[in-house]
């Protein structure tokens, strides 16, 4: 059974609710700065099984504005996924990524990397702030509150996201909550939203499932290095491909399939990315190497996610009919 | 007079037919293979004045797959516009790319800095051949034609583009048509379709325009190095903003503006993209470093035009309707 | 008092055999594979005191060539340094480093990213091997085995080294010994040789100091991959300077003062290096940033530590004679 | 016959002075600021001949502190030289580099790629400024003329070499005198001195020499984007070997054979710079492609000769005792 096919069952599998299946809530009281193998599961739960839970900002702060965990980007979990194995594929399919609070905040200046060095260095006004965000969820939008930023009252719709979606790393790593990888982690994509399917490959008995990092929008690249930060009400359901090998995470929508590949410099996440998806449909579509170079010549797409944290991401990613466009 | 009202303001008395502006057909019967001050002028043409021309394949067969031509991306021009001189802006808006023939051609595997090094290498069945795309304009499609590649019949629609777009560089520097700079050049955006405006800074007098490499359709990157390569029939309307001065290509559609920064690594063509961007927000529509910079933090969008050429292409861009989204 | 001068101090003070320095023999029986603060220290150690152990092969191969640990780099330790908390210093200078058999190994194809990916691709008799070396101790020198190779019996001299030294890192992370950072790690420097003197960054109480991955020699940038890999016979005396903050690995010889930063890209890696350096100038050398600038832009040297790590690492050094040769 | 060993023969067909050879002398009165085919020939010279002639500084100022030609590099010549043509390689034989007056400047803080961005930034008192240094050739050094520096009176020996020395550049190319590249150009290597053999790949009739940008001294990288920048005397001698095909500059000295990659990023020259020499082994010295690399992995050297020009320029370098230590 194909990857992509297995995907889809099980998330139909997920939707229809099958008599096994249970939903959880779980109300956090401890967060974690890394991923990592050596946390305690908080919860344990099955393949189908839906979550009900909450994150918090990424330097701590919950829906009522407390701090209740530590920078950067604290974790909600990890969850153990029943018979999860090193070498499955645990899927997470995402149902609410909703604001927990009225505020959202983000940085002001563009982060080193994401500019001219000699622009960076010269700008003579050049002043770090962390900016309120005012969330008026009825209009869907996001205001700056400051009354010093030219212009004033700057405003974007929301589209809310994780940052943060991981299992335990291989080799026994332990990896701060700032850097994405195989594993998942802090890839800060914005594609990663309400009704999209992540897959990630495990390396631990039970996944180890952590989630976190909120943002009520985030532009390409993350340039300012963070988003607009905020406490989140999050559901997701879980389930699982057994024995089935991927290199890096995968993301699937309606309209898409994607790899996310993460790695220093810039290139060489783009270059992960873009092998791991021309993997998935020499495996699963049909295509050989060729088949699959000629489709991206011509159909490849990338978003570039960020470049901001220790390992940027970036997203190779194909329209779903270009899949069956052929004889 | 900021940047962007000028260059409407000069499209649109392109688009009023102004009782001065003439149209030009050139028909060329020598193409270059360089960027460059010293070779001599096809046309001379005013502000205003459209043109309507061809431009050959990347490897210089025209509209009856004869060879007219050298490979790399044989140039169209240069064209002479009058008035223009160092300083200045040259606006092009381009008015109709479309395929004169019914072939294109494309390589049929990852270049080398597209995918990961062990892939490329391990890859047993590794064998670059050209292959042939039927187009069909009718349906608005391509199709490969070859029967050997997996799976057969690979469709895709088309959206024509051209690769090429220049001025002569600065520096009295003649560059390889192989290659995109400040001065345009080679930068493969598969953005740059009917429809949209390019700036380009210019560094000579009369600015020398040179047009070619006209791909039917292109994916993110170019990832087999080039796209569905063909012989173009391309009209365009020239324009010029007076003593303004851009670092990098600019360009316009009705929804976004966009910079295109090319250099390597990826991630210098994308601070590149990022600064002259910024710069634009700041000079041209009331942003400070810090409103701008918190606009790109939740609104920028990034497009990765080529990871093939000697220099790579990057492009970011924002939504027109951001940059007027506040009180 | 100068992180320099005070190094130099406690080293004349480990030279001086105080009264209350050990002499601890460690036969390691266990080895590990992340550098992280979880795993239980094998012995406490004092500044001042000498540890004599041995280190076995990047394999897990020991002095009688049974495999006792696992790839890659299995480690020596922790050993906990008394006194040492984060925000000290932790200074390891290196008396022994010597092949514990008679026989070293080493891959024989250049790693991928070391060389130019068509050359490569396209190298028809590429073929992966482990060669094996033979260590002759009296004349100094590591023949290659193997009858196949063109030419026959290449012969290089030895000169040992450790491509491991490491404390616990920060920010509660367990790192894979593939990998260097601040805090050492798999640095595969070949000047970490006996004779130096190495400082890093404390992040955890007692440091928790590792060591491993010995070279019978290694090239620059161990472009194979791995080095003249075998187990060693290894002798250090450690020091501690209290509340001295430094950002990267130091590394001082009667020559040189050295730093090396590790990441990637190349340049970053090389950036790193740069800043760690000048930093040092300007804090203990009486420079100020135009006076160390001057200074570097004639006199600095840098090293390619190794291009195949997860991340690259690069030494930038300066001559001790420069630092006083001044009005 | 190896390349090599022709070029021993040339350089010692040089020494020997043969009949035909003559010595130019030549008073340059007009400079060039880019590399290009398209620049009249100074002079002709024949393969054996040598040539005495001066440079001018970067700047353009001569040895009486003149401007007599434009920045950036301002380039003696071209000399044609007789026979040279497409796929040739031209033999150049440093036998004179002496700064020819009494003053040297250089820039006085890190240009921006050299170092962490944030340091760069944050440093409060940056502030570029050129600096004079005084050239006493009899002690062999150069002293800080400023008093406001810290420390006063900076001082380093004398090691006059040559930033640029190249050929006319392929397809045509008009490279700015800023850039390195295959042609040579722009590399800023510091061990491009007296005594060194450069060869040059010829791509144009007459091969088409420029020499320039000389420095009494260069450190790693040239970090401050240039070095102890004078001008100078120069003297050197030409030879030719025919239909030999190399792919980057080469460079020998009694010790060793070395190449010289440009591009970027830095990983890249280091590629294009490990690959040539790794060629020439395999053409020359009697290596397979695992001999030269088991080599490499043990004996590898590499120099970082840039890290600030358009191209980044990296030296793969080998003891040339190491290519006959074997059976």
């Amino acid at each position: 059974m194909s990857l992509s096919v297995a995907a889809l069952v099980i998330i139909s599998l997920m939707a229809s609710g099958s008599a096994v299946a249970e939903t959880h809530h779980f109300e956090p009281s401890q967060y974690h700065n890394t991923f990592s193998f050596a946390h305690e599961p908080v919860l344990s739960i099955k393949p189908g099984d839906r979550v009900v839970t909450k994150t918090i900002d990424a330097r701590g702060f919950d829906a009522d504005n407390e701090q209740v965990g530590e920078r950067p980007n604290p974790q909600t979990g990890p969850f153990f996924v029943e018979g999860a194995e090193p070498g499955d594929v645990l899927v997470v399919r995402f149902e609410k990524i909703e604001p927990s609070r009225p505020t959202a905040w983000s940085s002001s200046v563009l982060a080193p990397y994401t500019a001219d060095p000699a622009f960076l260095r010269h700008e003579a006004e050049r002043k770090q702030t962390t900016e309120t965000w005012d969330i008026d969820k009825d209009r869907g939008v996001a205001t700056v509150a400051s009354e010093t930023i030219k212009p004033r009252g700057i405003e974007v719709p929301l589209r809310p996201m994780l940052g943060c979606v991981a299992v335990a790393p291989a080799r026994k790593e332990a990896v701060a909550t700032s850097t994405p990888g195989a594993f998942g982690g802090n890839m800060d994509y914005n594609g990663l939203v309400v009704g999209t399917t992540l897959m990630l490959p495990v390396s631990e008995p039970g996944a180890l499932l952590f989630v976190g990092d909120g943002h009520a929008r985030q532009g390409d690249g993350e340039v300012v290095g963070n988003a607009l930060e905020v406490s989140m009400d999050v559901e997701f359901t879980v389930g699982l491909i057994k024995e089935q090998k991927i290199g890096w995470p995968r993301l699937e929508t309606d309209e898409y399939i994607m790899t996310l590949g993460s790695a220093r410099p810039l290139q060489q996440a783009l270059q992960h990315a873009t092998t791991e998806l021309q993997r998935w449909l020499m495996a699963d579509y049909g295509f050989d190497e060729r088949g699959s170079s000629l489709l991206f010549g011509h159909a490849l797409e990338y978003d570039i996610a960020n470049v901001v944290d220790p390992h940027f991401t970036v997203v190779a990613k194909i329209r779903k009919d270009f899949l069956t466009r052929h004889d």
